[in-house]
């Protein structure tokens, strides 16, 4: 698949002699000429086990002579015990993507969605170690990580190019609210079960009046999140196309669109709204939508990067996260040849 | 179909005296024999035309010669000049079912919703006049509204009972909250677009854990409402069932679940959920449901008796009410013999 | 619930002097007061495991000392060694339903609705072993069947009556056609990938016209199965209710349509059909409904009387069935006390 | 839109004083420089009104001075009187792509996806004329025939190029039957109710060993028909896209996949199937898939281009197709400025 390309390993030879004195562990030796050489590591503490995963990811980077960034916020994670780990330096989380070649985020695709939010504008690649439950993003579990990340490390990966929507909030033509997102951008009625009536455009013509409970405008990377709960398509993410699902419309005939990602959406309510019509990108807070505002949502000029250790494999994930595979044994189970 | 019987009109003769001066509308003539003879009107003026249906119908009510009785919030109306009414008594809306024999809602089938709350306990019949859209409830159109209401009024009539849902929260086992439903009631996310996590049991029995937006438990009068945009299915008023429609499930494999309507239906909220879970019952105000209240569903002691016209048929509305009748036309198109 | 009763023990007491020796085995002696005495089995062999489990069970029924009788057709299934048992009589599967107490169903959910097809009509409480996939009617496992076949044999069970569909095809008022169905009745396209066009009246109202694959008329126990592939949802066992539901409707407002179980169904298909619309009630062979046919189904008269080890639980089978339970470690994992 | 440029009016000069003398007709004279010289026109008579068109186009293509070409199948349609029409010639239908500038197809969007199949190699542009149902090929009304017509042949119109669907049924790596799609290629269970058993592969990947009622797999143009109705979504035309749609997944978690145009689809059945699966390509006469055979379904070299009059809008053949419009009064109701 093309979306899947290998990033040339980076020249490096003059800073080798740079790296420390090499671990003992059998597994765990300096790498000649490491793809990568400043690693950043992200993680959010709402899972169990993630300060176990930044423990050992730190000591493998450390084991392996490369120098390790950890963003404030996640050096003030309870329990973790930074003096532990060499050659590590903390900075600020904006900083980070300027900073590293590499980051390493570990948790669940939340965390994901958060780190691409800092990270993207700087196209540094990230991987993900999963430590939450149901990750796309995050692939490489917390058991395997030490041979996937060596494997990363050495330059044997997967390059996975991911757009990212930007949502604009117009009040007379000036831009009053701007947020991205990497999964979704959601049109929703606010702490209210009374539907919204709002009006969608795409590439500005007329599309529909609906009265719902919303609309999620996703990615491919967020057809297989909440868009996926609202009855959309799974969108293979190398495919350039954003998806619009109506949540609980009214009229029984509408469905999921999915358009061009050089489509532009906009989104405009109706005067007569009982409640109050919010948008989020991503699940951060919501912003109240207003009569007057108008609501965009196009590409992101940036996108996030990860990478993946070899063998990534989408419809794998399909059948793991949305067992698909419950009767998978029956794949071999009839003793025929390979397809 | 059982469900639609005919009430015996109610003996009447030696009242008839006290009836007014007749109307010398060529149209409506004074009712020898009413099936009723203290009509409410109830009406709420968010549509248009609410008023005007209004003053009709209290002429026509007027001119056969019947009590008419009309709640103070209704009365307070703008608009509404009830000075060109005869034989007209406001009273306090609790009061409106204990004295009148038929109460006559004008307005969609939120305005139903609204009446039951306050007339089930009285089992008075409630005849709804459409003003609003898609109504399923409110099945007399304003235009036919004079006919159709001679015929009700002198006993030509369809008896449609819908049973009600109690909602009630229990806190310690105490109920610290109640209210009744016609429609359904609605566990949701409150203000946010996290899902929510709590646990349903039917009868004592655990059916799952779920993240999703939410619930929504329906009468068979609501699985033509918000449940269906949620995907459940139409389920036919005569029908002793309770409908649970999971929102935006995370698990894809969950369905809408149809029991019995005797089944207590319970709910419990997770203590790790990130957003306040709310509660509400035919789309009223929404109560929070905090992770110690025990949320109880079950069949509610009253029920709304509901009179149609003659000629009244469910999946006529369906087919009006949903599209279904696009090609309606085509019912006749091929010139076969009737089915 | 209502649908699960006990059935009042058998009484036994001069019958019991006939049991043969006893078996020598720790775990399965003669039953003083056996609820049943005349066990029927049947199998069907598609399935790996049926002749090791339909041997496992006949030795459990001689050790308890119990009459054993096989039907003709499983008599005749390639390795069942019926010589190794004892008390064993084989008659035709006809007369398993007229002689036998309990007739003990080995196979998958489709070899039940094979034995509902003979047995109904006699009321004989059936007991399934499941060999299949996604069983909901084979609710013992072979690894437990001793114990709760012993469970069973000693009175300890739920009753769960199943209600069955009567179709029946009339030319010109007369009954040409008639055939009974557990799970659903398909009227379907036939060979084709064409839709068809078809009338649906239900209690002599009309419902709609359609253009679409087919609709599923489904039962209850019928729910959980082909008619939850096509959107249906989930009847719970004890409901006295009928789903109809549209395949691939042309009509995208089409939905699921749940009606009491005393509704009437009819069906007729139109002139200008370019497929031949064919009939199949639980999947058997199918039969061309031709457009002066009438297609009528409704509730039959007879029952199938399942039986089930204690503890049973519609909702944990569709827990364990649908895989709602991925995540079901989590029930317990908050620690919360029981709900 | 990208997909929707305006070709260039061909250039032509020397050959307009080869045209015939002119209509009198008050609206209908002959173009000074036509865009289009040559004019095939076809029509299939199952749809009444497909005479009626035919003719009246005939006579406008007369009256302008154009050269028009009708293939031998619609020449032999009952009714047509083509000798009242002039400058007329009647070719192989085989040939009509080859002579022609633009081919009129009159009828349904069936009609076009017929055409297709004759016309797409030569890329000659396609005008659709509705005399069917729910046509989002055929967009021209009967009634504005001559109007858009004029305005098309005057080089004012919208070209839509849509790509299509080749199939290949490969027994040992040889291909032993190919066909084309405009709509979809469909594999289904026959004409059994039995699900089928396959594989699917995406690029060489393993997606899912699936049962079901078999796979839908649709264009953008095909997923506003059957693709729709099995729950697909909506693609723009201008997406390259193929969306696969599991038709009645055993799997409850199944969901439509949407994948790039480049990828290649595999699909092999299982040896266990009770019924004979088939494959049909646009609704044509299905070809039987055997367990040895391998499907194939990617792009076509070819691709079919319609032409469109000015103010084409896909959203609002949605609208208009979907009932989607059904309170479109409401879009000015508001009495709000214009979005």
């Amino acid at each position: 698949m093309t979306y899947l390309m290998k990033l040339k390993p980076m020249e490096s030879s003059a800073q080798s002699d740079k790296l420390p004195h090499l671990s003992e562990s059998p597994h765990f030796h300096s790498i000649k000429n490491p793809a990568f050489r400043r690693i950043g590591l992200m993680g959010r503490a709402r899972k169990r086990g993630v300060i176990t995963t930044i423990h050992e990811i730190g000591q493998r980077i450390n084991e392996m002579g490369l120098s390790l960034y950890v963003d404030s916020e996640t050096a003030t994670l309870p329990d973790l015990e930074l003096e532990k780990l060499n050659q590590l330096q903390i900075v600020k989380r904006s900083l980070l993507g300027e900073i590293c070649d590499l980051v390493i985020v570990v948790g669940g695709d939340g965390s994901i969605l958060h780190a691409a939010q800092a990270l993207a504008r700087y196209r540094v690649p990230v991987l993900g170690v999963n430590r939450g439950r149901l990750g796309f993003l995050t692939d490489v579990n917390p058991d395997e990580v030490g041979v996937k990340l060596q494997q990363v490390l050495m330059g044997d990966y997967q390059l996975d190019q991911r757009f990212l929507l930007m949502m604009e909030i117009q009040e007379n033509h000036e831009i009053i609210h701007q947020d991205m997102a990497l999964n979704d951008v959601v049109l929703h009625a606010g702490k209210s079960v009374h539907m919204i009536d709002f009006q969608l455009k795409i590439d500005g013509l007329d599309v529909y009046r609906q009265h719902s409970d919303g609309l999620i405008v996703a990615t491919p990377t967020g057809s297989t999140a909440y868009a996926l709960s609202g009855g959309g398509p799974i969108i293979h993410p190398s495919l350039d196309a954003i998806c619009l699902v109506p949540m609980h419309p009214h009229t029984l005939s509408s469905r999921p669109i999915v358009v061009s990602d050089k489509s532009e959406i906009m989104i405009r309510i109706h005067k007569d709204n009982r409640t109050q019509p919010m948008v989020s990108a991503d699940g951060k807070p919501s912003i109240a939508l207003e009569q007057h505002h108008r609501l965009f949502i196009r590409k992101h000029p940036d996108k996030l990067t990860l990478l993946h250790p070899p063998g990534f494999d989408f419809y794998e994930a399909c059948r793991t996260k949305l067992n698909w595979n419950v009767h998978a044994e029956e794949f071999a189970l009839d003793g025929e040849e390979d397809l």
